[in-house]
């Protein structure tokens, strides 16, 4: 019997064009698994910012992707045929599958799922890397103290909102900018003690001033670029800012944000970039930190969900553009 | 017995005038020490770059000098009367002593100094703030590995060159910027592998570049401003940068520099600002610690003399122009 499977591939570099008409379905042939090897049915893909910046030459992350080749993607799938012993037919697997329907994986590289009842998407979310990379990050870098203020960027994402609901945990007051009531009032709905609307009439500058009098003490940014700037210079002596991402500055030619450095000694700041990437060790760790602040309902998830592979496309558009809520995810239709 | 002695107050503030001209010498009486004083000649006064911050306002650290005010110094004195049990005469003491040449001075605020043989100038150098300044920040945020390559600014200086020959002793390979061809003979001398002369034809950043072509692991930065840009974008991934302090911003209006936030994002760079006044704490650690680098022969000090109090103002125009090299000291001279 002939495999097949429907697969998202570069077709051609982006650049300043559509993100989404550079990217192609076709069908790929595959090899029947060997021993050592399963055959996944892909249930959820993960999308990722990471997944934009690889489509062109030269990445911010990582080397380009290949013309033709399947994009890369995490995802939670199935398993519908095993040729090894860790792994039976029906197991919930995670897995570097790419945007495919169906895979087949080396057994080793799998990881097995026990989703909470109900939330198999949230182990792509906040039990997932992004909330693991909110974690380690404030763990690292963070040194969290109760009662200090914790500002968040891109809060309605997926590593910001985790990032938000751990602070809280930890006993801090939490503030979010996003863009849209729609998603600041997901914030507030999250535990957010403040909210700050980019899109709305206010300048973010006097929104963060009246959100904070008195500063920030950690400030988590996901988006670099002049909200980094504005909050650079509203924080408190021995302030800690964590560099976690840099949404605003994909598909910009540069990132450059003035820091003034007298202030940064003046008030001792610690400035720090983090890629979880550097700490896959504390991953278990972390992703237990998160599982039990989920059980005993302190965590929950935001998110967009994509239907059908065909849509993984214009839903990569779509999150890069702001226009998702939370992670972003799409679910396979095994009926496709 | 009326006692009086010879200070240096502040006449009026200096903004973009001559410092020297802005300070002036003049005789104060003092009180005879009561119970739990003691009467100090001083010995020696440390020459300090917040001195000059402090003369206008707004100042950069602290609160600005009052006019009339005696400018504050510390330095090591010789007990020559003693209304406390913790103090003989005869004795040497640390302390805030102001630039005079007799003080009364709580017993309370002096520690006892016993200097290495023949070493006394140590005391204020190497072997002390300016030594434990770098001991501390290297300790808490340089988190050195034998073999990595660390840049260090002002290399020449107080700092700077006690940064650069603690990172030695550590088993880095360690690069300094300073300013003219003496300072530069001076820091091959201490051990340094490569001496950048920020003064000679060749641009700073070519000059980096041949010295540490695969990049700086740890940027020890003393100066701020343009260095500081160039330094950045040659860190290593996972470098580190301690903003310890910013000479090249004193009497200028702003100390921005343009930071990359994608790189420090992509490289996982951390960037902090140091003062010791966070960490006195840690200073009898590091004052063992440096003590015992200097007793084996690994830490030697540079410095530069000048004799007598009223060479005071003169000497510290002279450090803030970059013409000292090492610890910057007054000696005063007990027969003015």
């Amino acid at each position: 019997m002939s495999l097949t499977t429907q697969a998202i591939v570069l077709d051609h570099r982006p650049g300043k064009n559509v993100v989404a008409e550079a990217l192609r379905m076709t069908e790929l042939a595959m090899e029947a698994p060997v021993e050592g090897e399963v055959l996944v049915a892909v249930r959820i893909l993960s999308l990722d910012p990471y997944q934009r910046l690889i489509l062109d030459e030269p990445t911010l992350v990582g080397v380009p992707l290949p013309l033709g080749a399947v994009v890369p993607g995490r995802g939670v799938g199935e398993v519908i045929e095993s040729r090894d012993d860790a792994f039976k037919t029906g197991d919930l697997v995670f897995g570097e599958f790419g945007w495919r329907q169906r895979a087949v994986m080396p057994a080793a590289s799998l990881r097995p799922v026990k989703p909470l009842d109900g939330k198999l998407t949230w182990e792509l979310g906040v039990l997932g890397m992004p909330g693991v990379t909110a974690s380690i990050a404030l763990g690292k870098i963070g040194n969290l103290k109760a009662g200090e203020e914790v500002l968040v960027s891109s809060a309605a994402g997926a590593v910001g909102s985790t990032a938000g609901q751990i602070a809280k945990a930890a006993g801090c007051r939490i503030v979010g900018i996003a863009g849209g009531s729609d998603k600041v009032r997901q914030l507030a709905n999250l535990g957010f003690d403040a909210t700050l609307d980019r899109r709305a009439a206010v300048p973010l500058d006097a929104a963060i001033d009246e959100a904070m009098p008195e500063g920030i003490d950690v400030y988590f940014d996901n988006v670099g670029g002049k909200t980094l700037e504005l909050a650079l210079q509203r924080m408190k002596p021995g302030g800690r800012v964590i560099l976690c991402g840099q949404l605003s500055q994909y598909g910009t030619a540069g990132s450059a944000t003035l820091c003034d450095s007298g202030l940064i000694l003046g008030k001792r700041l610690r400035i720090e970039g983090f890629s979880v990437r550097d700490h896959f060790d504390a991953v278990a760790t972390h992703s237990a930190l998160l599982r039990g602040l989920a059980v005993d309902g302190s965590l929950s998830q935001l998110e967009t969900i994509f239907h059908g592979l065909e849509a993984g496309p214009s839903g990569l558009a779509s999150m890069l553009a702001g226009e998702c809520i939370g992670k972003s995810i799409v679910k396979i239709m095994q009926s496709d």
